[in-house]
């Protein structure tokens, strides 16, 4: 039993069109038009596989296959538990002009891989469901909307008050789609319990490809630590105050980046630090930096290392500034701990590479997911494949399909054992 | 014969009121309203002395004491050159929200010294004039307007077609004033011939108050090199890119803006070099930056060292980039050449401080000043009195009044000795 890769391109292709941007890329937000229409398209393509489409208030878009052990095959009884569910997803809205595989691929993997058990008369135990979550991408209230909707993890408060990367409220959004706070905050009551969630998704860096290998099985995804900083000097002229003498801002976070960045490298390997965001101030030719702000973020698989990293980091910066006659603030932005993937399901996945033939890697992912929701409520694995150049978040981002096509044949192999 | 620098502090203090900004700096660009508040103060001041006032066409104010080998006390042959001009100033303008010493200083000392001259009897062979050079600060087209005006140096398509840091061009401004592109062009043909030009300034730096020396004597002004520059990598996401596979284009900088300080610092002592402005693209939390661009100047009082700077500096960035996988461009903003003060100036200041027992530094200029227009056309000196805490262009900028005393002390004697 094989997957149908020209099928499944097909699907990728399609929907990739929905939301095309003039950029060339996907711009396709959740409950935006594109969106919209595509979620008409994956309800016909879930219809049109013959499974059941489902759409919880939250959003979140379902297609179910039952099991065998359906309640109505044979008449459970008043108090018997339904089924749990195995559930294959990801999500099909995407960032401002990004690209079509991240998300898309994981929910059209899962299609396909139900509709080969479907047509292949496979009778599995447990119900299987493709799952399509809302706002992965954090276009409007932060990260994971349709995932956290899912498992009751929302707050009344936070999507009321809390605006919309458009700087509206979500119930201004809202107000074009079936969906309200209400209806988002009672989400949760409709979700099936889960056997197993699976999520295939590009590996968005450049780790698999560059070791040349097609699957990644994902051991967890790591953490990350936040923090928006400042280093503190004076402001002077640039063509009278000598070298020796100055408070030079700019160089305390120069010293500060460069030094992390070793730190890093050379002893947690796998972790990772990263200043993204610069500001200089007063900002101009012949002035010496009197301050610089800067986001400084890293992460890491392990929580140990976040402590450690966090304390020796900071500690860093201190001294960095103290040397150079500087000050150092900072403040927590956001904070998140690592999750770890199932190692029930992490072990199933390496036989089935194994079976299949299929070299793998075991590997954490550094971008968040889904799954890292999904993982409080299920047991959880991710595949990983090859993210070309590395690129995703951009119009250049795509797959090998016949990577595409090993990995979703190991979903298909990992979906039918879950179920039997 | 002493100048009263309780008189000099009231000039100072008065014309100081003059552009008083809400941030308690003052705020008096050429040709603003306060500009021309204080033009018709300064005015003023100059008849009060008894000297000739006059204004040429590029706004250039000037108050004029004849020497006694002036025409008309002795009747000059009809081909008889007049007598050179001895001349002192600096100018009255300033930055936005700037101080009340940098050019006020200067053009008050020296106001000061002719009406001690004036009023002591003394007569000189040569004639003595004060001048107020007009946008010193380039708030309008470049630096030193005035000073350029006064050589002729200027170029009518330059005044004609540069918008004025305000948007807007020259002829636009001028309109409230009596001056003109045409009365621009043709200021130097009414301008006097100069036997020597000096300036007195405040430091604006630090050294010579942490050198505990009340005056500097300026050996030259150092040349610049103003570059605008771009290290380029690859945008990739923070979470998903390990170190070793980046290409961070902020490390490129950081690690540039590191050994370029510390190559100067060690190699070119007296040289200076800065990165004052940043802008790190794309510029988030989660994503390792594509683009780093930043200002990039060095200055050095030796034309020697400045050429090798430019050669060392670019070489090294070219290596951080090879080094990085970055690519490296950069392209030139502005240069100028180290100026030299007069020997024969320099000297005469440093005897002049030994008969008055005043400690003085031999020093280079970073900032730009008038006198180095003006020392194309003659000989120039310059005296510096210390900036407490090296500021300025600022509303903290300040001078301890024993250091002017003695500064514009030094301006008295220098001038009668020139002038005799």
């Amino acid at each position: 039993m094989k997957i149908d890769i020209h099928r499944l391109r097909r699907d990728i292709e399609e929907l990739g069109r929905i939301g095309r941007d003039e950029n060339g890329g996907v711009t396709r937000p959740s409950f935006s038009t594109p969106d919209l229409e595509a979620r008409a398209w994956l309800r016909s393509r879930i219809e049109a596989a013959g499974l059941a489409y489902r759409v919880d208030g939250a959003g979140n878009i379902f297609g179910r296959l039952e099991g065998a052990g359906k309640p109505g095959a044979a008449p459970a009884a008043a108090d018997a538990r339904p089924a749990k569910t195995v559930m294959a997803g990801s999500h099909i809205d995407t960032v401002v002009n990004g690209g079509m595989f991240d998300g898309a691929a994981g929910v059209l993997a899962a299609l396909e891989c139900l509709r080969v058990i479907k047509d292949g008369g496979v009778r599995t135990v447990l119900p299987l469901e493709v799952a399509a979550f809302t706002d992965e991408e954090g276009n409007l209230v932060g990260d994971f909307l349709g995932s956290r909707a899912f498992l009751g993890r929302l707050k009344r408060d936070f999507l009321e008050k809390e605006l919309t990367s458009y700087g509206r409220p979500l119930k201004d959004i809202l107000k074009r789609t079936e969906f309200t706070v209400e209806s988002i905050l009672n989400a949760h009551y409709a979700a099936p319990e889960l056997e197993a969630y699976l999520e295939l998704h590009i590996e968005q860096g450049p780790v698999l490809e560059t070791e040349d290998v097609p699957i990644g099985i994902v051991s967890n995804i790591a953490g990350k630590h936040y923090r928006w900083c400042s280093f503190t000097g004076t402001a002077s002229h640039a063509g009278t105050t000598p070298l020796e003498l100055r408070q030079d801002a700019f160089l305390g976070l120069a010293d500060f980046a460069l030094r992390s960045t070793q730190l890093v490298a050379t002893h947690h390997y796998g972790s990772m630090v990263t200043v993204g965001k610069v500001q200089v101030t007063p900002g101009a030719f012949s002035i010496v930096p009197g301050k610089a702000d800067f986001s400084f973020e890293f992460r890491s698989p392990s929580a140990e290392t976040l402590k450690t990293l966090e304390r020796v980091l900071f500690n860093m910066a201190d001294d960095i500034a103290a040397t150079r006659g500087l000050g150092f603030s900072s403040r927590i932005v956001d904070e998140t701990k690592p999750v770890a993937t199932s190692p029930r399901l992490t072990e199933m996945l390496r036989t089935e590479c194994q079976k299949l033939d299929i070299p793998w890697l075991m590997m954490p992912s550094g971008a968040g997911h889904d799954a890292q929701i999904l993982a409080e409520a299920a047991d959880t694995g991710m595949i990983f494949i090859p993210s070309p150049d590395g690129i995703s978040h951009s119009p250049k981002e795509t797959v090998r399909w016949d990577d595409l096509e090993k990995g979703a044949n190991l979903l298909l192999q990992a979906l039918v054992r879950l179920a039997t």
